[in-house]
């Protein structure tokens, strides 16, 4: 079989996956934020009932894996893997929920770049005949995530202009053989980058460097330019790093500026909402692509978007030990039409 | 292209990868066991010369990937992905290691199944034609381990007789699409089962149920019988946790005693090194695997083995809000010739 690598780090499909279909569901916070109308589920109660915020993100979780199939039509028998990961040590979100869900199941870690972790590698099991349905998925929670890498919430720590808000949300796809699209064509996978960034909370710098490393790469694999892209989404730079991965982007020839936007830009109202630069967390990718992007693909209003999740690789036990942030970002191009 | 799976969770492969070299690099304590002649690298100093535990594995991870690239008689450029978990939260040695290696980089989390988990999905990129070189690999330290899902060692704390010692060591495998073997043929991907144990000192007995149910599957979809292989190794049961999972596939219809080990059996004399139940940890199996096994192979001695890395996914986290721990396993099919 001739191999299907183009360029350095990019895989072009040969049979290109179809997501046949999303879920989404959120918090109170993304509820009342600018792209409410598209989520499936928007939480009264962040604690989704349960007596813990790990708990009610797994049920966030589980919920968001049956609507998806539920959505798609299909028995959740007839998947062939479960691909997921969360930030919660050794991702229990992503395990408790698998137990429920009885697929054969891989974990990943990426942090936050795992909604595209998930799609790249799902895609590739899918066009390489490896399975007919693949559910992807992964999820953050606000007080879950910063308890467990920041401070308790009941002290009020207060945030530094450049801190983000973690999402809370999950989201999930279901990627299949046969389908109508949107379709995944390319995937490029990304390298850890450190830039020697330490505070945990400036993620957004921490990681620029890696979506910038990821972005140009595409470009140099595949021959797309930004103006053949309808949209190019990285997953949780928001505002301070955004801009900065715009600035490395243009340093190295390619100016993506018109199609740029950034998940944990659009999630909230950086006006009305308290979240500082932006949001943050696996699940602010995957419900903004499951719930925003998939919608305007499906409706014709964009052909052709770059998801590029965006994670920082630290933990809680590295920062005190002194080491800086490491950053990583995937990449899959997905098209209303192949 | 035709689905290549058979049965329920099993994938044949239709090009398998070669496993063209591998590492493994272990502590003292591991380095005074049965297997000591195999491994590569045996510290004499469990830190490593580092000021951490953390930075012991990290250095112990990056010593083992170098090894095996330059068995591999490679360069890290050549190598399309790199595919790695470990048991620290967000698996930070992989990461760090992930940074130093710049290869495109897939984090991955399935506790001590992550050696079968990287060869599963490293052989299905492999076979599907996304890489020529992919990088396999895992670590566990006892000392890390220990303080960071159990006790302070300071504590001193009293281990009851069903305990598993966390095994300091790290192993690598290459996989390559050309090559004399040994060969990847088959993988099975386990499911998440949980039988309610809650005991964090017995995982041997958390996992069991897992390490079954993938190995009755794998017999299922395969048509193999317990006779076609030579050795079938689970990663880390130790004496507690083989003689439940031995009883839970007789009671299934298929007699697997003769052929049947652990590698956390395997890495120490239970005699005369006091770590209660046996060995525990990815690093477990990645040694045993890449260490004792893959020479067995090599040398012809053993034609056909099953690797089954067996996964406890639990965190203090979860254990302290009352959940008990799931398993899994995901079982690969090696083969001296195919």
């Amino acid at each position: 079989m001739a191999l299907k690598k183009i360029g350095k780090q990019t895989v072009r499909l040969e049979a290109p996956p179809s997501i046949i279909a999303t879920s989404s569901i959120v918090g109170p916070k993304e509820g009342q934020g600018p792209l409410a109308q598209y989520f499936d589920t928007i939480l009264s109660d962040d604690l989704c009932g349960q007596k813990s915020y790990e708990k009610a993100e797994c049920k966030m979780a589980m919920d968001s894996a049956d609507k998806a199939i539920s959505k798609a039509g299909i028995q959740k028998e007839v998947i062939d893997y479960m691909l997921s990961g969360d930030l919660l040590n050794q991702i229990i979100t992503s395990s408790y929920t698998a137990r429920e869900m009885g697929i054969p199941y891989f974990g990943l870690y990426g942090a936050c770049s795992t909604m595209a972790e998930s799609l790249s590698l799902g895609s590739m099991l899918i066009d390489g005949g490896y399975g007919d349905y693949i559910l992807c998925m992964t999820s953050s929670h606000f007080s879950s995530a910063e308890r467990q890498y920041r401070f308790p919430l009941e002290q009020g720590t207060q945030r530094p202009p450049t801190a983000q808000w973690t999402v809370t949300g999950a989201g999930a796809a279901i990627l299949s053989r046969e389908g109508n699209g949107p379709y995944v064509t390319h995937v490029t996978t990304g390298r850890v980058i450190d830039m020697g960034i330490k505070d945990a909370n400036n993620m957004g710098a921490a990681m620029s460097p890696a979506a910038a490393d990821t972005i140009v790469q595409h470009f140099k694999d595949t021959g797309f330019e930004p103006k053949d892209y309808d949209i190019i989404a990285t997953g949780d730079l928001a505002a301070v790093g955004k801009e900065l991965a715009d600035d490395l982007i243009k340093k190295q020839g390619y100016d993506i500026s018109n199609v740029f936007t950034d998940c944990g830009i659009e999630i909230y109202d950086s006006k009305k909402q308290d979240v500082h630069a932006g949001g943050s967390g696996c699940g602010c990718s995957a419900v903004v692509f499951c719930g925003y992007f998939y919608d305007m693909l499906a409706k014709g209003l964009i052909n052709r978007i770059l998801m590029v999740s965006t994670g920082a690789l630290m933990s809680p036990t590295s920062s005190q030990q002194g080491e800086s942030i490491p950053g990583i970002a995937h990449a899959v191009t997905i098209e209303r039409m192949v």
